[in-house]
């Protein structure tokens, strides 16, 4: 009963049989490998974008703040949502790579940016006074760290709205598109750059940083290498993307991780818990009595607490916050396990 | 009728004379001269804090900053209600100097913070996760951006709820203190950094940081050092203040200015204006129809308007939102000269 | 004939299965594995540092400046030799996480800092004006990037001259204990930090950031946090160094690269090629003729010229210098291959 | 006797009279004033550069800074003397205003950069390993920080050498220019931006930054507010420059400073002493016995010891290497009292 987060899983076999391939031989270093000729190949064709710049990295937040940092000026303004993991789980790494950018909070919809507002504060910002920051960029995270989704309709409405390059934290983007069923064309064609996470969904540790616009090419890649994030034997993280790739093996695994999101909401809800967002993938949060928690983790259960109340003494029915995360290895049986747990 | 700012008044002739006195021969530079000396001696008596450091600056934009990235690490959170000067007019000074610190902004009560949401937002940010940044400080403006006045109790309410060392951003402290009637002691007592502005009070350009806190020292001195703020000719910066302060000079010019705004206040609520904040000090933020506006402009009145809505052409009733700022060199005849050209 | 880089050869065998050992269920991420624990253990028992703390890393350049930055305040000054990786390969790197620190370079003796060159420079830099940057740090390299060993002794005397924290840069400190025959005790008893690389010398992508002081120890895991670097994914990366280290076989590993590069160095010397650098380990630098860079080019082998000479069109007799890089899968045969192929 | 520095002089009797006309009313702040249109147009004409942008400032370290800042990436290289302020005195603010950037450091031809090592230098450092820091500006003192002449020739062949931006730090450019009998033109023809100092030459605190080139000017505005160098009551700066050009009160001050400078220099070397530099304006570098230093101390003589030897204790015969400053306010009875003292 793992659901904790979805890093806690493994690598899929076919991952590390991928690797097992690549070690090979000799192959040069800092992408200049066949693998990652390849895969710089395979997603110009996925996303039909034939100019598109491809680096492979190990580190989400690492890739987040390297091309924020080359879309931003240092007094730059980054509009996010108040939730984004760039604002709360990153240490400030924005502000450290564009040596001072901000961040810009929104508090949208649920964990979602509102065109409206996005417009608003734009609007708001923009001008000629030297006192004031300036718009510069819009990152938006998809999935949310709630679990709700962007569809392409939504995304080209926050790109109308600010006329702002976009930038799209895809730590769960394989989530994102399993949920949407929209192409990867139709996901991406308003960025100008995304973070494509492998490993919430399988790798072992591989992202790809995808440039759209190839205009932020000379300071991402500056970044990139400043901030230790072109390593050397690159081979290894392109091949588990190639693997990631293959058959839509990522759509797979992320398919079966939502729809273990999926049983375990509704599951939640027929126990009488109380969803606080939309479960779109494979994260849930949902409020139940402390006395089904104290039930479940007694079991062995592994999960975390959301918000400042997460103390499992107190009155049995006061509800507590919780996440669930499914990921790629969640099976019925865990998903029905821990449902058991909970409500016995 | 010049309401646009109090740094465009000129310098008090008091102030005048004591730079002329000070240009007599040769004095040790960077703070190494008697006038600096005598300040560090005159603020320690006055605020009654005798292990103060004090430092001859120009600029309350780096003092705020240097002092502001001695008190967080790079890392950290700085609080600071969102209409402050640091988040507006600083294009992101805080997170440059301290090298990626950010401000976590607040919506308090008006333009002031309130002791509650603080509590609680560093609460919600306090733990030992890594992935987080840390609470630091807390930076408060007094006389807020929008005229409103903390009391002494008002910022040991803050002290007490977030236990945090404190700033002030006093580029209005003279302000401030003249409409508290608070000692120096009294309004200093919870900080452990005040920027004390003399600029917009009857100075040419003259501030002091104060360090309550030597803790802080060696950080301070070295960002006040690489920002470029340590300045030769420092006897020309300290014999200011010394004048300003001189038979509590400050005060009166504060005293004068306050008057002037609350004369200006009363008369726009009598001609029918809507006052947006509290008009405590020299500030007066007030909504009048746009045919006042127009009528006044005409006159030659000089001020600014607030927020998006600015264009003088329109609905001739539609209220706009004014800033109108005194100063020490504001008269009852301009006062009442701006209200008859509002009212005409 | 491969001796373009080390990092261009495969990973040992027994690293691989290691990795498919760990592939084994779920795991807490962000170094809270069962994996990162058992080398926290093994390092502090083989470094005889029971308080040391260690950090599972993927990068070189990111461990190097997150270290450093944590040893160094912004305004300090860090000593290394010209020629290191952190002046030379990481594109401000230093400046860049330290938020401002410089490195000030040594000329020293080879590729090596002298102990007498660094006491000088850091008395010449030490003091109290606030204009000048003070000392903070040292940082050496070991083997150095011209393939020289530091032995104990010589650490001490570096550590004595400065009285300063010393950072060893480790890319290869695998070649430099096997070289050295010191024990890793002798090796790092004067560090307050290490680089320990294990990419170079058969991992996948592996490197121990390691606090022998554990002053740092705040700062780092900031750093470390807003760079980036604090992966999810930790068991894949400390079961990788456990497989390493376990009966020895980074030894084993860089033994075998120092004696190729020994057995090269010999090599070239008999085919009249001048040795630029003492080689100690697995790097060797000659100058040889250009037409042997010809033939041995045009029969496939590997490797870079360094310097601005590097056209291999021109004088065939003038000479031309090279870096030549064995690793633990050179064999005797592909070194005599290269040779046969540069004498031919 | 002061020859401590040339910033520890007043300020010219027609600079305070200056600030005292400008002190008239109310003027709008932040280089919105007319005294600061005028010095733009005084100073475009002098440089026959009709679109360079001038800025009032007040520091010399912070307009060396947010220039140079202007000019490099963060991940860029300037060039400058091992011996430039902006290395020795700014406490790394280069780094930190940039981001990162480092200076690398020349040796040059006493204190002054040699064309050819320059060129080397941006030879070696150019091409596309990502690696690398790419060269980006050059950065040259006028007169040096040892009193040493740049002539417009010596300018042009370090532009022609690196092929790169030139900034110039004129803390001292009146004497430069006083000393070369350069006409402004021709000492600033192949400059992208100038520190242009009035403070040291009988200002108050005055500093104009002349951007030559405007493709640095968003840049270069955004660091200067951000860094806190945005003054608001700039007519007060740009008054006392406008009155330090008048009628070329500023060669006048200059000429007089120069003059005193080689009266001084040519005293020391008849009473034996040994000129360091050559002593082309107002600093004068001499190695004297330390008998001579203990005799002139005693009679009150203030200047500075350089270098690590300082003791007045010690072989009365030793010689110590001393920094003499004259100013525009020293006299001939000055300098004649300092040779008397010394030679005593």
């Amino acid at each position: 009963m793992f659901f904790g987060s979805d890093n806690t899983s493994g690598v899929h076999p076919k991952i590390m049989e991928a690797l097992a391939r690549a070690n090979d031989g000799y192959a040069a270093p800092y992408a200049g490998d066949r693998w990652t000729a390849e895969l710089t190949e395979r997603l110009r064709d996925m996303f039909q974008a034939p100019d598109a710049l491809v680096y492979p990295m190990v580190s989400g937040t690492g890739t987040n703040a390297a091309l924020l940092a080359a879309m931003t000026p240092p007094w730059g303004i980054v509009y996010c949502h108040k939730t984004a993991h760039i604002e709360v789980d990153e240490r400030n790494s924005v502000p450290f790579y564009s040596g001072g950018a901000k961040l810009k909070l929104l508090s949208g919809t649920g964990s979602r940016m509102a065109p409206e507002e996005l417009r608003d504060a734009v609007i708001r910002d923009s001008g000629d006074d030297i006192h004031a920051s300036p718009p510069a960029a819009v990152s938006l995270t998809n999935l949310t760290e709630f679990g709700e989704l962007y569809r392409p309709a939504d995304i080209a409405a926050l790109a109308e709205a600010s006329r702002l390059p976009l930038h799209l934290d895809g730590a769960r983007f394989a989530n994102a598109m399993a949920a949407s069923g929209a192409t990867p064309w139709e996901m991406t064609r308003e960025l100008s750059a995304l973070s494509l996470g492998a490993t919430k969904t399988g790798a072992m540790g591989a992202e790809a940083a995808v440039l759209f616009d190839p205009a932020f090419k000379e300071a991402f890649e500056s970044q990139r290498m400043r901030g230790g994030h072109n390593l050397s034997k690159s081979r290894y993280i392109s091949a588990q993307i190639l693997a990631w790739l293959e058959g839509d093996l990522w759509l797979e695994l992320a398919t079966q991780a939502n729809a273990m999101g999926t049983r375990l909401a509704k599951g939640i809800a027929e126990i009488g818990g109380d969803l606080a967002y939309t479960a779109e993938g494979n994260l849930v949060f949902a409020r139940l009595p402390r006395k089904m928690h104290i039930e479940a983790k007694a079991k062995g259960a592994v999960y975390h607490f959301w918000g400042p109340n997460r103390a499992l003494t107190g009155d049995p029915d006061e509800p507590l916050l919780a996440r669930f995360v499914a990921s790629w290895s969640t099976t019925e049986a865990d998903v029905d396990a821990l449902l058991a747990a909970l409500a016995d």
